[in-house]
Protein backbone atom coordinates (compact mmCIF):
# COMPACT_ATOMS: atom_id res chain seq x y z
CA UNK A 1 0.00 0.00 0.00
CA UNK A 2 1.25 3.11 -0.55
CA UNK A 3 2.01 5.71 1.82
CA UNK A 4 1.78 9.86 2.78
CA UNK A 5 4.59 12.03 4.07
CA UNK A 6 4.14 15.59 5.05
CA UNK A 7 7.14 17.40 4.56
CA UNK A 8 6.70 21.28 6.22
CA UNK A 9 9.37 23.35 4.77
CA UNK A 10 10.58 26.11 7.19
CA UNK A 11 9.50 26.70 10.85
CA UNK A 12 10.20 30.30 12.80
CA UNK A 13 10.59 28.79 16.34
CA UNK A 14 8.24 30.58 18.80
CA UNK A 15 5.66 31.63 16.52
CA UNK A 16 5.10 28.94 14.65
CA UNK A 17 5.46 26.29 17.61
CA UNK A 18 1.72 25.14 17.80
CA UNK A 19 0.62 25.80 14.00
CA UNK A 20 3.83 23.15 13.19
CA UNK A 21 2.49 20.70 15.96
CA UNK A 22 -0.86 20.81 14.45
CA UNK A 23 0.52 20.43 11.10
CA UNK A 24 2.06 17.20 12.10
CA UNK A 25 -1.05 15.62 14.49
CA UNK A 26 -3.20 16.37 11.37
CA UNK A 27 -1.01 14.76 9.47
CA UNK A 28 -1.03 11.57 11.62
CA UNK A 29 -5.03 11.85 12.23
CA UNK A 30 -5.65 12.41 8.25
CA UNK A 31 -3.20 9.10 7.42
CA UNK A 32 0.03 10.19 6.78
CA UNK A 33 2.68 7.87 7.71
CA UNK A 34 5.62 10.34 8.39
CA UNK A 35 6.31 13.89 9.33
CA UNK A 36 9.56 16.01 7.94
CA UNK A 37 10.76 19.25 9.64
CA UNK A 38 13.59 21.17 8.00
CA UNK A 39 13.95 23.27 11.82
CA UNK A 40 14.73 21.06 14.93
CA UNK A 41 11.90 22.13 17.68
CA UNK A 42 12.23 19.83 20.90
CA UNK A 43 8.97 21.22 21.85
CA UNK A 44 7.07 20.34 18.79
CA UNK A 45 8.66 17.01 19.06
CA UNK A 46 7.88 16.17 22.41
CA UNK A 47 4.46 16.80 21.53
CA UNK A 48 4.03 14.49 18.51
CA UNK A 49 5.96 12.16 20.30
CA UNK A 50 3.37 12.30 23.46
CA UNK A 51 0.42 12.26 20.98
CA UNK A 52 2.00 8.55 19.33
CA UNK A 53 2.97 7.14 22.73
CA UNK A 54 -0.76 7.49 24.22
CA UNK A 55 -2.96 7.59 21.38
CA UNK A 56 -1.06 4.73 19.10
CA UNK A 57 0.27 4.03 16.02
CA UNK A 58 3.86 4.50 13.97
CA UNK A 59 3.65 7.90 12.67
CA UNK A 60 6.85 8.98 12.60
CA UNK A 61 8.79 12.18 13.04
CA UNK A 62 12.23 13.59 11.60
CA UNK A 63 14.32 16.39 11.06
CA UNK A 64 16.11 16.50 7.50
CA UNK A 65 18.28 19.42 6.72
CA UNK A 66 18.72 18.75 2.98
CA UNK A 67 15.06 18.83 2.13
CA UNK A 68 16.37 19.80 -1.40
CA UNK A 69 18.08 16.04 -1.59
CA UNK A 70 14.91 14.42 0.37
CA UNK A 71 12.48 15.62 -2.42
CA UNK A 72 14.87 14.61 -5.19
CA UNK A 73 14.83 10.90 -3.70
CA UNK A 74 11.37 10.71 -3.05
CA UNK A 75 10.98 11.26 -6.54
CA UNK A 76 12.21 8.21 -7.24
CA UNK A 77 9.12 6.15 -5.55
CA UNK A 78 6.73 8.52 -5.91
CA UNK A 79 5.19 11.59 -6.55
CA UNK A 80 5.44 15.54 -4.39
CA UNK A 81 2.78 17.51 -4.19
CA UNK A 82 3.23 21.04 -3.13
CA UNK A 83 0.08 23.09 -1.27
CA UNK A 84 -0.17 26.35 -2.49
CA UNK A 85 -2.60 28.83 -2.88
CA UNK A 86 -0.99 29.84 -6.36
CA UNK A 87 -1.90 25.68 -7.40
CA UNK A 88 -3.95 24.58 -9.59
CA UNK A 89 -7.08 24.10 -8.19
CA UNK A 90 -7.53 20.78 -6.10
CA UNK A 91 -11.21 19.89 -7.26
CA UNK A 92 -9.68 19.15 -10.43
CA UNK A 93 -6.66 17.53 -9.75
CA UNK A 94 -7.50 15.16 -7.39
CA UNK A 95 -8.92 12.33 -9.35
CA UNK A 96 -6.03 11.75 -10.98
CA UNK A 97 -3.45 12.44 -8.58
CA UNK A 98 -5.83 9.30 -6.51
CA UNK A 99 -5.19 7.53 -9.31
CA UNK A 100 -1.52 7.92 -9.32
CA UNK A 101 -1.42 7.00 -5.45
CA UNK A 102 -2.56 3.41 -5.99
CA UNK A 103 0.70 2.80 -6.57
CA UNK A 104 2.70 5.48 -5.89
CA UNK A 105 3.76 7.14 -2.83
CA UNK A 106 2.84 10.64 -2.04
CA UNK A 107 5.34 13.33 -0.42
CA UNK A 108 3.10 16.44 0.53
CA UNK A 109 4.63 19.95 0.62
CA UNK A 110 3.39 23.10 2.99
CA UNK A 111 5.56 25.96 3.55
CA UNK A 112 5.69 27.80 7.03
CA UNK A 113 6.63 31.31 5.08
CA UNK A 114 7.77 31.88 1.59
CA UNK A 115 8.69 28.64 -0.30
CA UNK A 116 11.46 28.69 -2.45
CA UNK A 117 10.83 28.92 -6.39
CA UNK A 118 12.39 25.61 -6.81
CA UNK A 119 9.85 23.74 -4.38
CA UNK A 120 7.63 24.55 -7.42
CA UNK A 121 9.76 23.35 -9.72
CA UNK A 122 10.65 19.96 -7.99
CA UNK A 123 7.17 19.54 -7.49
CA UNK A 124 4.63 17.05 -9.83
CA UNK A 125 1.84 19.09 -8.82
CA UNK A 126 1.49 22.66 -7.24
CA UNK A 127 -2.15 22.12 -5.84
CA UNK A 128 -4.52 25.01 -4.34
CA UNK A 129 -7.11 24.43 -2.04
CA UNK A 130 -8.67 27.48 -2.99
CA UNK A 131 -7.22 30.64 -3.85
CA UNK A 132 -7.44 32.59 -0.57
CA UNK A 133 -4.83 32.87 1.74
CA UNK A 134 -6.18 30.79 5.18
CA UNK A 135 -3.81 28.09 6.72
CA UNK A 136 -1.67 25.20 5.59
CA UNK A 137 -3.57 22.78 8.33
CA UNK A 138 -6.36 23.31 6.84
CA UNK A 139 -4.86 22.97 3.29
CA UNK A 140 -3.61 19.37 4.33
CA UNK A 141 -6.07 18.70 6.44
CA UNK A 142 -8.48 18.55 3.05
CA UNK A 143 -6.09 17.43 0.71
CA UNK A 144 -5.57 13.97 2.67
CA UNK A 145 -9.36 14.03 3.26
CA UNK A 146 -9.94 14.23 -0.23
CA UNK A 147 -7.22 11.88 -1.02
CA UNK A 148 -8.30 8.94 1.58
CA UNK A 149 -12.05 9.84 1.01
CA UNK A 150 -12.82 9.88 5.11
CA UNK A 151 -11.47 6.48 5.26
CA UNK A 152 -8.45 7.41 7.63
CA UNK A 153 -11.43 8.65 10.08
CA UNK A 154 -11.53 5.09 11.06
CA UNK A 155 -7.81 4.23 11.61
CA UNK A 156 -7.35 1.88 14.55
CA UNK A 157 -4.38 2.61 16.03
CA UNK A 158 -2.05 -0.26 17.46
CA UNK A 159 -0.79 0.04 21.03
CA UNK A 160 -3.04 3.03 21.70
CA UNK A 161 -3.51 3.73 25.76
CA UNK A 162 -6.53 5.96 25.04
CA UNK A 163 -9.48 5.21 22.52
CA UNK A 164 -12.45 7.16 21.86
CA UNK A 165 -15.87 6.08 20.98
CA UNK A 166 -17.52 8.47 18.93
CA UNK A 167 -21.30 9.31 20.27
CA UNK A 168 -23.36 11.81 19.31
CA UNK A 169 -23.82 13.14 22.94
CA UNK A 170 -21.58 12.52 25.69
CA UNK A 171 -17.50 11.70 26.00
CA UNK A 172 -16.80 8.06 25.90
CA UNK A 173 -13.23 7.39 26.59
CA UNK A 174 -11.71 3.74 26.82
CA UNK A 175 -8.15 3.69 28.52
CA UNK A 176 -6.30 0.77 28.85
CA UNK A 177 -6.11 0.36 32.08
CA UNK A 178 -9.69 0.74 32.72
CA UNK A 179 -9.70 3.27 34.90
CA UNK A 180 -12.55 5.41 33.50
CA UNK B 1 -29.33 30.74 1.02
CA UNK B 2 -28.49 29.65 4.08
CA UNK B 3 -25.22 30.86 6.06
CA UNK B 4 -22.46 28.92 8.08
CA UNK B 5 -21.78 31.24 11.15
CA UNK B 6 -18.28 29.82 13.41
CA UNK B 7 -18.05 30.25 17.38
CA UNK B 8 -14.73 29.77 18.54
CA UNK B 9 -14.93 29.25 22.42
CA UNK B 10 -12.12 30.29 24.18
CA UNK B 11 -8.89 31.97 23.08
CA UNK B 12 -5.78 31.64 25.42
CA UNK B 13 -4.22 35.07 24.51
CA UNK B 14 -0.38 34.78 23.17
CA UNK B 15 -0.86 30.77 23.19
CA UNK B 16 -4.28 30.62 20.77
CA UNK B 17 -3.18 33.81 18.97
CA UNK B 18 -2.00 32.42 15.70
CA UNK B 19 -4.42 29.11 15.73
CA UNK B 20 -7.65 31.51 16.18
CA UNK B 21 -6.02 33.62 13.18
CA UNK B 22 -5.84 30.64 11.22
CA UNK B 23 -9.47 29.19 12.50
CA UNK B 24 -10.84 32.73 11.39
CA UNK B 25 -9.12 32.55 7.68
CA UNK B 26 -10.03 28.99 7.32
CA UNK B 27 -13.44 29.99 8.18
CA UNK B 28 -13.09 32.69 5.83
CA UNK B 29 -12.10 31.12 2.79
CA UNK B 30 -13.98 27.92 3.48
CA UNK B 31 -17.62 29.84 2.59
CA UNK B 32 -18.33 30.70 6.22
CA UNK B 33 -19.65 34.58 6.47
CA UNK B 34 -18.89 34.98 10.19
CA UNK B 35 -16.71 34.40 13.07
CA UNK B 36 -17.19 34.75 16.20
CA UNK B 37 -14.94 34.71 19.23
CA UNK B 38 -15.73 34.76 23.02
CA UNK B 39 -12.52 36.59 23.70
CA UNK B 40 -10.92 40.09 22.57
CA UNK B 41 -7.82 39.78 21.25
CA UNK B 42 -7.14 42.80 18.80
CA UNK B 43 -3.97 41.39 17.05
CA UNK B 44 -6.38 38.32 15.92
CA UNK B 45 -9.20 41.00 14.86
CA UNK B 46 -6.54 42.86 12.71
CA UNK B 47 -4.88 39.89 11.14
CA UNK B 48 -7.96 39.16 9.84
CA UNK B 49 -9.46 43.25 8.81
CA UNK B 50 -6.00 42.83 6.76
CA UNK B 51 -7.23 39.98 4.72
CA UNK B 52 -9.97 41.12 4.52
CA UNK B 53 -9.64 44.26 3.26
CA UNK B 54 -7.05 43.06 0.67
CA UNK B 55 -8.29 39.70 -0.24
CA UNK B 56 -12.13 41.42 -0.40
CA UNK B 57 -15.43 39.68 0.79
CA UNK B 58 -17.64 40.58 3.43
CA UNK B 59 -17.06 38.31 6.07
CA UNK B 60 -17.53 39.26 9.39
CA UNK B 61 -15.87 39.34 12.92
CA UNK B 62 -17.48 39.16 15.55
CA UNK B 63 -16.97 39.11 19.96
CA UNK B 64 -20.01 37.91 21.89
CA UNK B 65 -19.43 37.51 25.68
CA UNK B 66 -22.55 36.20 26.07
CA UNK B 67 -22.03 32.81 24.18
CA UNK B 68 -24.76 30.67 25.37
CA UNK B 69 -27.54 33.23 24.57
CA UNK B 70 -25.86 33.23 21.26
CA UNK B 71 -26.24 29.88 21.02
CA UNK B 72 -29.70 30.22 22.13
CA UNK B 73 -31.21 32.57 19.76
CA UNK B 74 -29.18 31.36 17.06
CA UNK B 75 -31.52 27.59 17.55
CA UNK B 76 -34.16 29.74 16.63
CA UNK B 77 -33.40 30.02 12.72
CA UNK B 78 -30.82 27.11 12.17
CA UNK B 79 -29.00 24.21 13.83
CA UNK B 80 -25.62 23.89 15.87
CA UNK B 81 -22.69 22.01 14.95
CA UNK B 82 -20.05 21.25 17.94
CA UNK B 83 -17.49 19.71 16.52
CA UNK B 84 -15.21 17.49 18.90
CA UNK B 85 -13.18 14.86 18.93
CA UNK B 86 -15.74 12.65 20.68
CA UNK B 87 -18.59 13.23 18.38
CA UNK B 88 -20.39 11.05 15.82
CA UNK B 89 -18.66 10.63 12.96
CA UNK B 90 -19.00 13.12 10.22
CA UNK B 91 -18.96 10.50 7.39
CA UNK B 92 -21.97 9.19 9.02
CA UNK B 93 -24.08 12.52 9.48
CA UNK B 94 -22.94 14.65 6.68
CA UNK B 95 -25.54 13.61 4.54
CA UNK B 96 -28.50 14.62 6.90
CA UNK B 97 -26.63 17.74 7.59
CA UNK B 98 -26.44 18.99 4.52
CA UNK B 99 -29.75 18.41 3.99
CA UNK B 100 -31.00 20.12 6.82
CA UNK B 101 -28.57 22.96 5.03
CA UNK B 102 -31.08 23.79 2.47
CA UNK B 103 -33.14 25.55 4.57
CA UNK B 104 -31.66 26.41 7.76
CA UNK B 105 -28.54 28.44 9.03
CA UNK B 106 -25.38 26.37 10.64
CA UNK B 107 -23.52 27.35 13.76
CA UNK B 108 -20.50 25.68 13.89
CA UNK B 109 -18.68 25.63 17.49
CA UNK B 110 -14.69 25.09 18.02
CA UNK B 111 -13.07 25.39 21.35
CA UNK B 112 -9.66 25.84 22.20
CA UNK B 113 -9.89 24.52 25.06
CA UNK B 114 -11.69 22.36 27.18
CA UNK B 115 -15.01 22.61 26.26
CA UNK B 116 -17.98 23.51 28.97
CA UNK B 117 -20.60 20.46 29.03
CA UNK B 118 -23.51 22.47 28.22
CA UNK B 119 -22.13 23.07 24.62
CA UNK B 120 -22.45 19.30 24.23
CA UNK B 121 -26.13 19.87 25.58
CA UNK B 122 -27.04 23.23 23.41
CA UNK B 123 -25.55 21.76 20.20
CA UNK B 124 -28.23 19.97 18.03
CA UNK B 125 -25.53 17.36 16.53
CA UNK B 126 -21.80 16.77 18.36
CA UNK B 127 -19.63 15.60 15.43
CA UNK B 128 -16.14 14.11 15.34
CA UNK B 129 -13.57 14.47 12.55
CA UNK B 130 -12.07 11.31 13.57
CA UNK B 131 -11.67 10.47 17.22
CA UNK B 132 -7.82 11.28 17.34
CA UNK B 133 -6.66 14.77 18.64
CA UNK B 134 -5.55 17.01 16.10
CA UNK B 135 -6.30 20.60 15.25
CA UNK B 136 -9.51 22.52 15.58
CA UNK B 137 -8.46 24.33 12.49
CA UNK B 138 -8.30 21.02 10.15
CA UNK B 139 -11.97 19.82 11.84
CA UNK B 140 -13.24 22.82 10.46
CA UNK B 141 -11.62 23.15 7.43
CA UNK B 142 -13.16 19.45 6.94
CA UNK B 143 -16.43 20.11 7.89
CA UNK B 144 -16.60 23.08 5.81
CA UNK B 145 -14.98 21.29 1.88
CA UNK B 146 -17.96 18.55 2.63
CA UNK B 147 -20.90 20.57 3.92
CA UNK B 148 -20.21 22.82 0.37
CA UNK B 149 -18.38 19.77 -1.34
CA UNK B 150 -15.82 22.04 -2.64
CA UNK B 151 -17.82 24.53 -4.09
CA UNK B 152 -16.25 27.56 -1.96
CA UNK B 153 -13.39 27.20 -3.20
CA UNK B 154 -14.44 28.99 -6.82
CA UNK B 155 -16.14 31.87 -4.49
CA UNK B 156 -14.99 34.92 -6.01
CA UNK B 157 -15.16 37.87 -3.73
CA UNK B 158 -15.96 41.54 -4.02
CA UNK B 159 -13.75 44.08 -4.00
CA UNK B 160 -10.64 42.13 -3.68
CA UNK B 161 -7.65 43.99 -4.20
CA UNK B 162 -5.47 41.03 -5.21
CA UNK B 163 -6.52 37.63 -6.89
CA UNK B 164 -4.72 34.62 -7.80
CA UNK B 165 -5.36 32.77 -11.34
CA UNK B 166 -4.64 28.87 -10.00
CA UNK B 167 -1.93 27.78 -12.26
CA UNK B 168 -0.25 24.15 -11.99
CA UNK B 169 3.51 25.74 -12.51
CA UNK B 170 3.44 28.90 -11.70
CA UNK B 171 2.43 32.58 -9.56
CA UNK B 172 0.27 34.31 -11.63
CA UNK B 173 -1.45 37.11 -9.71
CA UNK B 174 -3.71 40.09 -10.58
CA UNK B 175 -4.09 43.51 -8.23
CA UNK B 176 -6.21 45.98 -9.15
CA UNK B 177 -3.86 48.72 -9.74
CA UNK B 178 -2.12 46.05 -12.25
CA UNK B 179 1.23 46.93 -10.76
CA UNK B 180 2.39 43.26 -11.19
Amino acid sequence: MPVVEVLRLGHRLERDKRISTHVALTARALGAKKIIFTVEDESVKKSVEKIVNTWGGDFKFEVVKNWKKYIKDFKERGIVIHLTMYGANVNEYMPKIRDEFKDKDILVIIGAEKVPKEVYELADYNISIGNQPHSEVAALAIFLDRLFEGRTLYNDYKNAKIKIIPSKDKKIVIRENNEN
